[in-house]
């Protein structure tokens, strides 16, 4: 391929809608243009990138015994009423009906699919196990697309689903669907990514994993042990805390404290720590604005997922109006009344000597005792890890929180989908059952993006060679030198014969442009022809990350280049 | 690959639903599943076969210097609002919105997207000429899809897009990408594909030819000169007839036909040939049901394509009520009154002594004479071409009428496109000028459909090498004896190893269910192992298409199975 012809813009100035550095780049090298709101098109450098990347994941896919299907973008709506999750999942899913007025929804993930295309074939455990998978655009209606690749809207993804006839065999298969999800990314180039407990939200079941590359601009926050191996989700972390008594408990009395409405405030006020108050966090239920008080202490924050898996409803933060039974900034769990639904954290379990809100305008109570106060309520887990907390599983204080960048995710399904769309199978015994199914997505786009992420320098992406657009970048620096021209044209199809991917930069810029453009597009091996070079037969070879920086003799300079790249491919 | 585990259901009876026999054995063979209409999933056979026709075709697109690039399924409706297709095109094009509200398309071509990719970067002539293309999802809502994967509602297409400063230089590439065309067909096994002409239809332009593949199933019809190489699709052959004038001109009369309100009853009712009456064809227009009436030789039809053209809007067979100016059974160009638009075509031209109707209830008129009568009306095309008609490129009455299924086309679009969404460039002079366009489709899925309909038997496909699911279909006849089994397993992993993709039936069923399941999966080369051909130290081989049965040797048979498999490739 010759530069002169790539058809894509390259350009210097980061621009200002980019967040994150990896939509920067390939916003300035060529590699995508935004067609609307986290929608875009490729050109041909992500396109060969992207390419790479599916071939990766088809030989690991395969090599666990998957076998590729395709799925259709454009779904009946009734497959996923079947499933019930026409109903319950909210805008993400698009909807929409066709000339003849039947509704149909563009894919978002498609268990239903793979249900609906195996459960007349598998109707005995002879046909178990099997795992099929596609890689297939997808549309999610995201509220928020952000950071390029990261966060779109319409993307390219492999999905897989695995069936199968016991809960062991899933997690044997589970096992090693993990272990192929490692090796396909060490082979992409960031085998940094670490396998982390996760919420398994609206795909239903129970154990999964989130696959994260840790970085700064991650929008996931995850729990990791420095003692021990445990990562996890915020979303999913156990939070464990000590809960302190008091050896002496006071009496719950009612406090005047006018203009205190906050945690902050009210502890200013009172001169307390935070662990010495209750704290009201308010929610609703989406579908009729009911109201969920959970109280926690004060020194924690609510996780949202655990408490929308604890009420399997969706909710959202709540707002007080006049006419509700809650008295804004003085709720408290002593003496509510009113139709709310009262959850309570673990942290407050055998708390006394808490200062809680009084139901009232204005006041507080001193002096809660939780046990003594409201009885024998149950306690639950709804808080949030937090930075130096308990690890749930070595037990030491050594949680630290980091962001990142979800590149993968595996999710032990169970029988949601084959009970809700009735597949069934015989048992040897010939008993009818329901097959466990596991599912195991990776979006393409977005791991294009973490490599680029993890591997790039202020003037562009520097890709591992495995997923390289291409291996070569050949720059005639002087091309019009007719020797340097001939030479390098020589040596572009010499090396194209070797079978050896080729991007030729024969146009006559300077060699800062050449140089600048070539860092945009980040082949791992830079090669330079120019007059000065040539006159003392050899050619100047650069890695793009700068490892290697070498001078060859131009005579067998084709085989030896060859030879790098090879050397660079391991 | 084990045939045991491999996902799909293969069966004996042909679907009631199957109207053609591509649909019936992709159904019957497990290739894939209907999800709703004209939606459907495949299975892994499927997929391997459109993974290999997909590859073909990006070689041969590279192979003209085209660069794969992506385009979104999902568009913003404000890019089809440029190019003024959102408003003209029919319930085909998917309308819906997101959640905020803004409309969106599902994409059924991408010409908009493509000038939206490049209309930043070609902004000078020395960009051009470039191509590009994309292989991707598309999505139309046909009225009536049928016939399998031959007319579906979503579809993967490879569409590429091609931009040049000069009418002579789309013609050169047009003429590239034609050859190419002509490759790709007979690289997926369907040589006898021909190049006609066609109409363009919806996507403006005027050259464009589509590539059929001649079968009485077929949904077009072509006509093809005995004589000379015209071919053309029907809707846009020119319609050349001789129009005869008699001698003498007899007068204008008119005469009472009671129940006479067709030509046939007509012709009947005075004795005379088809070609002495003058035929009115009704249409409306669909905005507003205006009336255009066409006054045809009687002997002829009415081109439907050619008359959409000439309006310039679209239409449909007109309804004639009894508030309508038009009197049905007895429209006739003499005193035709109301606002009707009025058209004729150019078989009537020269003619006398002609019957036509006479605008009042159970009258016609006799002995029309055209240029008398109604003086100097304009002629045009628009009769449908004839069998046994004159050839418009040899003159020779030689025209035959075949059916075909179209597999791919390609349309010189000038400069719709560029025009109506603003792209220009500054040419060498200095100037703004417009790119001109070319664009060029194939849809895989139906192109797998059009091999399978050219190369089947009642058993099943017999599918090309070059887009095979796999070479090599082992069957371990008689699996239970482990002298067969194990040897069978051998040469399995010996073919693998060797780089033959092969499918493996070690199931312990009879030769029949065996040799039916090999039959409906189509693979060229059939490999048997059975305890007899053990005992005398051969295999038997033969192919799919019963051209090849021989025994060889298993002392090298892995090597001499390459070898086959080799040779059927060429």
């Amino acid at each position: 391929m010759k530069l002169e012809k790539l058809v894509g813009e390259r350009f210097r100035e980061r621009p200002s809608d980019c967040v994150v550095d990896s939509h920067a780049l390939m916003i300035r090298g060529g590699y995508m243009k935004p067609v609307a709101n986290g929608i875009f098109s490729s050109y041909l450098p992500l396109k060969r990138i992207t390419r790479k990347i599916e071939q990766i994941i088809r030989e690991e896919m395969d090599a666990i015994d998957g076998q590729e299907v395709m799925f259709p973008v454009v779904m009946p709506a009734s497959m996923w009423q079947e499933s019930g999750r026409y109903e319950s999942i909210g805008k993400e899913l698009v909807r929409f009906t066709d000339r003849s007025g039947s509704p149909l929804v563009l894919g978002m993930t498609h268990e239903e699919a793979a249900v609906q295309l195996v459960r007349d074939y598998a109707k005995s455990y002879t046909k178990y196990p099997f795992m099929i998978y596609q890689i297939q655009t997808k549309f999610r209606d995201e509220a928020r697309p952000r950071a390029g690749l990261i966060r779109v809207r319409e993307f390219t993804m492999k999905d897989a689903y695995s069936f199968h006839t016991s809960q062991e065999d899933l997690e044997s298969y589970y096992s090693r669907c993990l272990a192929a999800y490692n090796r396909i990314y060490a082979r992409v180039g960031i085998p940094q990514v670490v396998a982390v407990a996760s919420d398994s939200g609206m795909m239903g079941g129970n154990v999964s994993h989130e696959f994260m590359l840790l970085t700064p601009i991650g929008e996931d926050s995850i729990a990791i042990c420095r003692e021990c191996d445990y990562r996890a989700n915020m979303e999913a972390a156990e939070s464990i805390v000590f809960n302190g008594t008091d050896a002496v408990s006071g009496e719950l009395t009612a406090v005047h404290t006018p203009n205190v409405s906050t945690i902050d405030e009210l502890c200013a006020y009172l001169n307390i720590p935070r662990d010495h108050t209750c704290k009201a966090v308010v929610y609703q239920r989406n579908s009729d604005d009911h109201y969920i008080v959970l109280f926690i202490r004060g020194d924690l924050e609510a996780n949202e997922t655990k408490l929308t898996n604890y009420l399997g409803y969706p909710i959202h933060p709540g707002v007080i109006t006049a006419e509700s039974p809650l008295c804004a900034g003085y709720i408290g769990p002593y003496g509510l009344t009113g139709k709310v639904t009262v959850l309570y954290d673990r942290s407050l379990e055998g708390g006394n000597n808490l200062v809680c809100g009084g139901n009232k305008a204005e006041y507080h109570y001193t002096g809660l005792n939780m046990a003594r106060d409201l009885g024998p309520v149950p306690y639950h887990d709804f808080a949030k890890i937090t930075e130096g907390g308990i690890c749930p599983h070595c037990g030491k204080p050594a949680i630290t929180i980091s962001r990142g960048i979800e590149v993968g995710n595996i999710f032990q399904l169970g029988t949601k989908y084959t009970k809700s769309m009735n597949m069934t199978y015989v048992t040897q015994a010939g008993d009818l059952a329901h097959p466990i199914m596991g599912c195991y997505g990776i979006g393409v786009g977005r791991l294009a993006a973490a490599v680029c992420e993890a591997h790039h320098d202020e003037y562009g992406p520097i890709w591992p060679m495995s997923i390289a657009p291409w291996q070569v970048h050949l720059c005639a620096v002087r091309a019009d030198d007719p020797e340097v021209k001939a030479y390098a044209d020589k040596l572009y199809e010499a090396l194209q014969t070797k079978g050896v991917e080729v991007i030729y930069d024969d146009r006559s810029v300077s060699a800062g442009v050449m140089f600048s453009d070539a860092d945009l597009l980040g082949v791992p091996v830079r090669v330079v022809v120019s007059p000065r070079n040539l006159s003392q037969e050899v050619l100047e070879i650069t890695s793009r990350d700068k490892t290697l920086s070498v001078k060859i003799s131009i005579h067998g300079a084709p085989e030896e280049i060859k030879k790098i790249v090879s050397d660079l491919s391991q």
